[in-house]
């Protein structure tokens, strides 16, 4: 059995029989950097445990932990079967006294816009990524997607019922980000996963994020109780902590202002759990939003309630609403020719191609299943809003 | 000015004052790890300069070099302005003598599909990434998207002409990838780059790739010749390396096999340089190629030959012929009704739903913009495919 491994450095190469007793492994933890070297205490089965020293200069205190790397005989790596407290490779460490999780992130090329910000879909593929590292590091996770082994036993997938989140600033293209996440309850059967996006810099928050979790049979496709076993597994790993009630987003007409027919899930659209990816969802909601106003204002926050899941031979519309303010922010011309910009609880007037135009803040959107016999909601959401900075007109 | 800075350790927190002066940077170079403390020896106008001493095991010998860390004022990071030999936060290092790039990427959640190996796109974003990361470290790169001072100075932007990658293997979530990537000399005007993406746990070759770029005006958007300026700049970092010759595309007429038309390009499409994203050309392709297909194979390489670029008010078509490899692999029913598979030079004859079905392994793609006026070629391109091994019959 071949049994390689990960190496704890930023810069590893291929291991030489040498040098595989003597990690070294970098931790930072409380701003005080502590280098310690690893001693290889077990290796079994394609197993290999390094236990290292850890200095906590808070605790004033030297702590022993195990890192423990595990390879297939592919040479495949195999998913932790124990908690981690760091992740060189994924540049993660354990946080909140063991049980969060935080890991630096770069913004990469593609994950920016033509003006050279983070997308939307990246934030929310970077809190996923996140989020299924957390699990990964936890040493719970199953083989699944961030389902833990009595889920896998249970034939459960997680699913997301609710995501609110809301940016208050967009990272740039090379800008070093610190993404935090952890758990709670939400109810007796639920989870809830919440986020923060922090620039490593400064340390000033940019975004966060909540969303709520449920468990689905795989087979079914119905909804489970949380079984014990699965209890037992994951509520050692929560935090509690108060938070907003979630807003409810009122259910679309058809005589939706805008509306995107005949949507179609492409196989790239798909995850792992065999469904069109969340992150997909956004896209056509977005999408569904005039040019025009996407192309002068910036997204604030978005709310999503997920109704049910949505597979490949699925038929999509999108449904999306302006909101109309007290009759102030939307004037329902066909030419849409005057839009009113409302800012920190002002109204602005601007000037586009010598017209007056008129633009709501906040947009409610639907997006649903149009099969022959009936429709189904797939989810609802909520959009808000705030002029770009660039284009912002000086009154 | 503020002036902060991001820690050389893999798990960084806030700075706090105390710390600043007392870095540490581990490197790993030739199979030997060496943790030395760094110094600060410089700090003005936004710049923080460490020194640090390398221990080179293969030369024998100490080396002192400088990590420049920059942050503009409103504590968005700087690029680089001087040649970093690391990049802690990318989990990059200069390689190749000094003029080579290797980075440790691990394939995220997001990166793979429902089989959960990344997917082509993935890996050509890697490629995307790792490039303007070497040019990033490389302190060459002016405020553009791969562009050196000189080429911003000149209103030059790089184009790809021709890519090919060849992919052995297709990482899996979770999996540990090294990507290398180096550059050199095409003809007076071009640059070459080539990529190496192997498993950092086995050092096995997963994936190759070459390209071609040409600088263009950002303006004029015609393609012009390096400036000397800027050939000296990037000429000190060229690698001669022997290099297969690139195969011819033929140009396909509009009596291919398979066609989609009025593809529009999407806002999130759109990359730093304002036109669609090359990654975005092979998703069309792709899609242009049917299911029934794509469910059961592989992609094993895949060349583009680029002729004009594609801005986002552009109509495009995906045109797609399979190969007819001396009438062994396509019989054209249009029912499709009976397929081959040529695995390894021989031909397999499978049974799909009762029907024996031919695959061919090879297709020839274009893309074009459709215009009112005339239509115009995007791009070529030649996929090759082989069996997935889980569906391969056994004969």
């Amino acid at each position: 059995m071949t049994s390689l491994q990960y190496f704890q450095t930023p810069f590893p190469t291929k291991p030489s029989r040498t040098n595989l007793n003597k990690q070294k492994t970098n931790i930072k933890v409380n701003n005080v950097s502590t280098v310690l070297p690893s001693t290889l205490v077990g290796n079994a089965s394609g197993r290999k445990v390094f236990r290292t020293t850890r200095h906590d200069a808070s605790a004033s205190m030297m702590t022993d932990f195990d890192y423990v790397e595990e390879i297939l005989p592919s040479g495949r790596p195999n998913i932790p079967t124990k908690k981690q407290l760091v992740d060189p490779v994924r540049q993660g460490v354990i946080t909140e006294g063991g049980v969060g999780y935080k890991q630096t992130v770069v913004i990469r090329s593609y994950e920016v816009g033509a003006d050279k910000t983070a997308t939307l879909e990246s934030i929310l593929n970077l809190l996923q990524e996140t989020a299924l590292n957390h699990v990964w590091v936890s040493g719970l996770l199953g083989n699944g997607f961030g389902a833990t082994h009595g889920m896998v036993r249970n034939k459960l997938i997680w699913v997301v019922t609710r995501m609110q989140l809301q940016v208050d600033q967009y990272p740039i293209w090379g800008e070093v980000m610190e993404v935090e996440t952890w758990v709670g309850a939400s109810g007796r059967h639920g989870m809830r996963r919440d986020w923060l996006l922090r620039s490593l810099a400064t340390g000033q928050v940019y975004a966060c994020a909540t969303s709520t979790w449920v468990m689905m049979n795989q087979d079914t496709r119905r909804l489970s109780k949380m079984p014990e076993e699965v209890r037992a597994e994951i509520s050692p790993w929560f935090i509690e902590k108060k938070h907003s009630t979630p807003e409810k987003i009122m259910k679309l007409g058809n005589n939706a202002k805008y509306i995107n027919h005949s949507l179609k899930p492409k196989r790239s659209d798909l995850d792992m759990n065999h469904h069109v990816n969340n992150v997909k969802y956004v896209g056509w909601m977005l999408e569904t939003i005039p040019e025009v106003f996407l192309e002068s204002h910036q997204l604030t926050s978005i709310t999503l309630q997920y109704r049910r899941e949505c597979g490949s031979s699925d038929t999509v519309q999108s449904l999306c609403e302006p909101d109309d303010e007290d009759g102030i922010l939307m004037e329902r011309t066909e030419e849409e020719s005057c839009i009113n910009v409302c800012h920190e609880n002002s109204v602005q007037v601007e000037v586009l191609q010598d017209k007056p135009v008129k633009f709501p803040l906040s947009y409610t959107h639907l997006l649903q299943i149009t099969g022959e016999l009936k429709i189904e909601e797939i989810v609802r959401g909520r959009t808000t809003w705030k002029r770009n900075s660039s284009t912002l007109p000086t009154l």
